[in-house]
């Protein structure tokens, strides 16, 4: 039995805990991420809570899955949004290494999440699974056997930024107009939902959600942003020969209508070899990145299980 | 130097060249598929092909790209449309290994193709290259670091199925609607122009090419079939943080204002990180297949180069 030390750096937290060869996560801490004091605040408090669980745990490595794109040759943050200050640029796999003075593995945070939901989560048994996760924005992954594909530069996965059918020049948070993110995540629901004369009282996308039997406005945005959802998951199936779809974040989870309407439209585009490819529900929650950040450092030590 | 023999099954002719370290093919046979005599009457061709190379050739291996889905445990064909009368089910890898005595390594033609122009032409240089082959239909595949991404079935690469804005309830080859396919390919480029109002007397698509500065209902199929691929590609760059595009096909070959209306929609499709990766114009022709074949059964009995 070998421990592997999971960490979750996001933007609000920074999450992270002792993985067994199984997935189970023995022993975990939290703490609020210094996000806006950039950079080496961040560390600080990652290797502190680092420290305080290889106290108490035989740890052997350490694997990191963070918020930004991760430099897959050198475990560098590439480029990141401004949810942490400076955050680009960070020497992260180094600066954790040279301080703990333990194998460290680094990708992506939702690299990390789809990771641990393909091999201990929703995705297990399935050789080829397409991770959707749709909350404050839409982000996602593949993971194939057991290994994030990761493209060029880290930033494989980008499905929020596939063009759909409804979407047409609706202005994406990358800047581009007709991307499924761009109608497709919290906020685009809720600007959706006011675009089509939704009531102004109705404060975010979970009241949305909420109203559907007796608002038609309502019905009618969730439809819209589920249906393309399904699209875009269907012909990324098409396009990868995948055999599962896992959806996860706050609003990759809501129920029907929602999900019947996601997964009605991923029915109508897969071809008929890939028909039954199933969607499924994520299982791991917050901690599907902890025990996929383990994953990944495991795999790299010790080669692909 | 090793010379291995590359073989082209489609479903009008059998194309084989010998085929150098350096991709260059040395010496070649083309003959016509009996493809309304079913299977064995194609592997027949296939071998006395193979035999005449051979006996002129030191070959040491057989590389196959054969139209249909190739299975990629066993090189048999999963599955295949009516263009080759009882394809489907046949042990393409066990049978022509028995009766040459060489190992043989089969995959798609598609694929073949990509990986030709992956490693040897316009793909050369880039990491991660998407292939959209738009002619009689549209095919696709994904090749990173010299491999074939062949995906659970061997069926990865059907980027004429993603959904897109244009196609929406237009019937594709598959079955479905809204797919890339229904609007982009020779055919759906001629349908498209027809349900337009095009001039009904203008006989296909390299017609509709020919007219596009005098007639504004060709101008309007080009474009609108010539942004869809361009807007997919995109998507997929994004998806898949991919640096290469390469188009090869005969449509997918054509000139302007068809290039440039696919370029244009790639570029506005790109998030920022990808908005410089190229399309480029497949350099090897009919060429490509034989010479990805060729470099598939090096790949399998090497290692990847």
């Amino acid at each position: 039995m070998s421990l592997i030390l999971g960490v979750d750096i996001g933007g609000t937290k920074i999450a992270a805990g002792v993985v067994d060869d199984d997935g189970e996560i023995l022993d975990r801490r939290v703490c609020p991420t210094p996000s806006r004091k950039g950079g080496s605040a961040v560390i600080a408090a990652v290797l502190a809570v680092t420290l305080s669980l290889r106290e108490a745990n035989p740890i052997h490595a350490i694997g990191v899955g963070s918020a930004g794109v991760i430099d897959p040759s050198n475990g560098s943050v590439l480029s990141a949004t401004d949810s942490i200050a400076d955050w680009a640029g960070t020497p992260l796999r180094g600066l954790l290494h040279e301080a703990a003075g333990l194998p460290v593995a680094v990708c992506n945070d939702v690299h990390a999440h789809a990771l641990g939901e393909a091999v201990h989560g929703a995705g297990r048994g399935h050789r080829s699974m397409i991770m959707m996760a749709v909350g404050t924005g839409l982000g996602g992954a593949h993971v194939v056997d057991g290994a994030m594909f990761t493209g060029v530069h880290g930033a494989a996965g980008h499905f929020g930024h596939i063009p759909v059918d409804g979407a047409e020049g609706v202005v994406c948070p990358c800047g581009r107009t007709g991307h499924l993110e761009s109608i497709c995540s919290g906020p685009a629901l809720f600007a959706l939902y006011r675009s089509l004369g939704g009531d102004p009282a109705v404060p975010g996308a979970p009241e949305i959600l909420a109203r559907v039997e007796d608002d038609p406005v309502a019905a009618d945005a969730v439809a819209r942003s589920a249906t393309a959802l399904g699209r875009v998951a269907g012909g990324l199936v098409n396009a990868l020969d995948a055999d599962a779809v896992v959806l996860s974040g706050g609003l990759g989870l809501a129920a029907d209508p929602w999900w019947s309407s996601m997964e009605a439209a991923l029915r109508a585009t897969t071809i008929p070899l890939l028909s039954e490819v199933p969607a499924l529900r994520a299982e791991l929650g917050n901690d599907a990145a902890i025990v996929g950040a383990a994953h990944h450092a495991r795999s790299v030590m010790e080669g692909p299980r």
